[in-house]
């Protein structure tokens, strides 16, 4: 089909792959490609929206614009599914009054996943429609018109990219592998599953910051290019930037500090963080979108812990609420139990967290970082019915320099991680605000203090004792939702391998 | 005044620069250094805000934390100003019952900037207390602990930061110059002043975000690191990415479109935008934060400017309502018009402006971009008593490639500017959804086609006519407020010469 680019500027119909006894078409002015959409002019039409057309619409005439999902042409007739979003709609085109069969036969060629304008009544359905989202009714077509038309090979088929990969394996119909999902992205993203776990993921940050503005936080914002690697300079890019060089910020760990140091209080942010890592795994990427929370505390970090906890807490009851269509959506493809939480949140000790593993069968030292056992303490911890708990306490020595001390035991240390369906989506501490202990711990490291000058003199001048962490966003969508690859729960993901689209 | 670091973990409190005869001290207990928090303890102790502190507490005891700002040693008293946020208190520390004439020296020393927590006695005052935000009460301090010292000589006075510029020309009292206040940030941000601009900023946010979601937009998440330069090359930073080389985005552009095409239809971003430019002017930034918005459309692209200026009224009428004290606060030491705006938005044609301009004596070719010309056209549209409008349909030559022309005028495109205060604030444009008319737009722009083949593949599967819009969150901030440069409206401002703190 050819692009109506370049055509003339009016709103005009004009029908074409017509038959050369077009003269006799008696609905030639019924259908046709339309000319771009350059803004030529304002009319009053009315689109109605796909899931707005039920039952209670039926012998309404409408103009519904969306995709062609699918096309079956059987004789006289033609069986369109018009998409929209996550909901659709069948279309029949059919000989009669309204439709000539040359308009019928244009209908049949429109290539999948061109946009078209239909003109049609809506009928009640004689029985419901499988496979289509509004089953009570179909539309029956009087005009169709081409708004934008796709090339007719495309590099996948939604109908596969939604397939049950289970499903797929046991009867050998097509699915489609990663790198094609993500080469074709644009067209991945238009599949009920995609469209789901992006609209849960809008609805998680907006839920993270409501809760936070509702509990008195301030939002800030974060420069992401900076002068010195922000924490040791392991693992950070490197940014050409004028006649010197820059990195990108690995975390707004210092600016939230700094801004505690500033007496703001209670902040949080949510923007990109970069780590060079060359980890090749399913829960890294090189670039992800972290929830950054930092907080002035009174006597005790738990004060923090609590908030932080409370926060998740918040955010899944609001997905439970606000997003149960786009959770069934995506369990469509992706089984999973839905998730469980404990209020208030199941807060363990590492030590303990250790010896259920030991229990389990598992062998690790005193000091080795949990985190790098995902799955099996899910497993270990599957007693206490709860997808989302905390650790603290975790042993000094594999925390970052700025680490708080645990005043009672000098190997461990005031710090936490978070974990859902047993993998680390949070990880977070007290900070040291002292500018004394804070160099102390930083020599121990063996730390370059020239470099960190700047963000040791942040305390000189009165620090408040704070708290705080950073939430992988896209952990929390996958984890969430039972998904199994973080490149599911990324637009646009970026890891060692791939950087575009 | 030592540090705490490295004492005792207890929560107990030790009197220091006592005198010789501290055994005659009565009030030993009631004051001294604490050790450092380190999560010692979960007292019970509630701290009040120092903003409830009002005559309905008369007489009540109270634990207050906050911030010595000023102190005055008299006699046998010790008036101490103390701080939280924007409000303020006067302790008074007095030799009697509670406190010793050790106490009241202990108290005159504390430096300026420590932290405190104070137990006191909330007594009405005699007299309204100048200078203080709570002026009807005063605290009659019962005992006193430093919990973190600021060392003695701070890098600015915070009395001189909030001084109004004209004040300090007059009367020759110091006011605090820009670079001091940036090389210095966390002081500078501790000013009323600089709490209430970003508190206002992080409402912005909250009000574009809330606005755009109850108008039914989703949030998305773009990449910041792109394999390829989105806008033609010129500006842009350079990132090392493993083996190879990468760049820092110029704007969301590209991802805001493949969402379009992806069909989430409406959707807005908050993130990070880089600009390589050299430029040293009171506007420009090489990191700010984009507000950016792209949205598909039906007939006309003047569907999405409303929803678009529609926002941004939103956001007007929020600060209005939400953040009046804030805006007093800035006003305090930046005078300025409140900000007026029409409903709904003045909309004219960018050829109305030029001739506005040119009635008004200013003189430009009529394709000149009337964005350079700021301040010029503020003052000519003085008649319309707005300080927010719309200017439509700019020269073509003046937009990027991929900027649909106007169907009436080959001369002029489907884009638009929106100004604050006379300057712009925001660029928008109906972009080009057909891949053949995009090619020949980049060809007449001379831009390697190879270079943005991606881009323009992402048109060939069905498309929407769609336009958008970024905004700088910056701008925003300060024409509300009536500011004079960018800087004060960054909390950690990126130019050509600064990459610090």
């Amino acid at each position: 089909m050819p692009s109506a680019a370049g055509r003339g500027q009016g709103q005009e119909r004009r029908p074409e792959n017509g038959d050369s006894s077009a003269a006799e078409d008696y609905a030639k002015e019924r259908y046709g490609v339309s000319s771009m959409i350059q803004s030529q002019e304002k009319p009053d039409r009315v689109l109605v929206r796909i899931k707005d057309l039920t039952a209670e619409k039926a012998d309404e005439e409408v103009w519904v614009r969306g995709r062609i999902h699918t096309s079956r042409a059987k004789g006289k007739q033609c069986f369109l599914v018009l998409r929209q979003q996550q909901f659709n709609i069948q279309a029949l085109v059919a000989v009669g009054q309204h439709a000539s069969k040359q308009m019928v036969k244009f209908a049949a060629n429109i290539t999948k996943e061109s946009i078209v304008d239909i003109e049609g009544v809506v009928r009640k359905a004689h029985q419901k429609i499988g496979g289509c989202t509004q089953q009570d009714v179909e539309l029956h077509v009087q005009r169709i018109y081409v708004i934008s038309s796709a090339e007719p090979r495309l590099p996948l088929q939604l109908d596969d990219a939604v397939r049950p990969e289970v499903e797929g394996e046991e009867d050998g119909r097509a699915t489609v592998n990663q790198d094609t999902r993500l080469d074709n992205r644009i067209i991945d993203l238009r599949t009920s599953t995609s469209q789901a776990i992006f609209c849960l993921q809008s609805g998680i940050c907006q839920l993270f910051r409501e809760t936070l503005i509702r509990k008195g936080f301030v939002e800030i914002q974060t420069p992401k290019i900076i002068s010195a690697a922000s924490e040791g300079g392991a693992n950070v890019f490197t940014v050409s930037y004028f006649k010197t060089s820059a990195y990108l910020a690995q975390s707004p760990q210092l600016y939230k500090q700094m801004c505690i140091c500033a007496d703001f209080e209670k902040v949080f942010c949510v923007g990109p963080v970069f780590r060079a890592e060359d980890s090749n795994t399913h829960r890294h990427l090189t670039e992800f979108v972290g929830l950054d929370i930092e907080m002035a505390f009174n006597y005790h970090y738990h004060e923090v812990v609590d908030e932080i906890a409370d926060t998740l807490v918040q955010i899944f009851k609001g997905l439970q609420e606000r997003f149960q269509t786009e959770i069934q959506t995506v369990s469509k493809q992706f089984p999973c139990e839905p998730f469980k939480f404990l209020e208030p949140t199941l807060r363990l000790e590492y030590r303990e967290g250790v010896a259920m593993l030991r229990e389990a069968g598992v062998e690790m030292g005193d000091e080795e970082d949990l985190r790098y056992l995902a799955g099996h303490n899910c497993v270990s911890l599957g007693k206490y019915d709860t997808d989302f708990y905390i650790l603290d306490k975790y042993p000094l020595a594999v925390r970052p320099f700025y680490t708080m001390p645990d005043p009672a035991n000098p190997k461990t240390s005031n710090s936490y991680d978070m974990f859902m369906r047993g993998e680390e989506i949070l990880s977070g501490a007290q900070r040291i605000h002292d500018p004394q202990l804070l160099t102390e711990r930083a020599k121990h490291h063996g730390i370059d203090l020239e470099k960190i000058k700047a963000y040791i003199d942040s305390f000189r001048f009165g620090a408040p004792p704070h708290a705080g962490g950073g939430i992988g966003l896209e952990r929390v969508t996958m984890l969430y939702l039972g998904l199994h690859n973080v490149r599911q729960t990324s637009m646009f993901p970026r890891d060692p391998k791939r950087l575009t689209p």
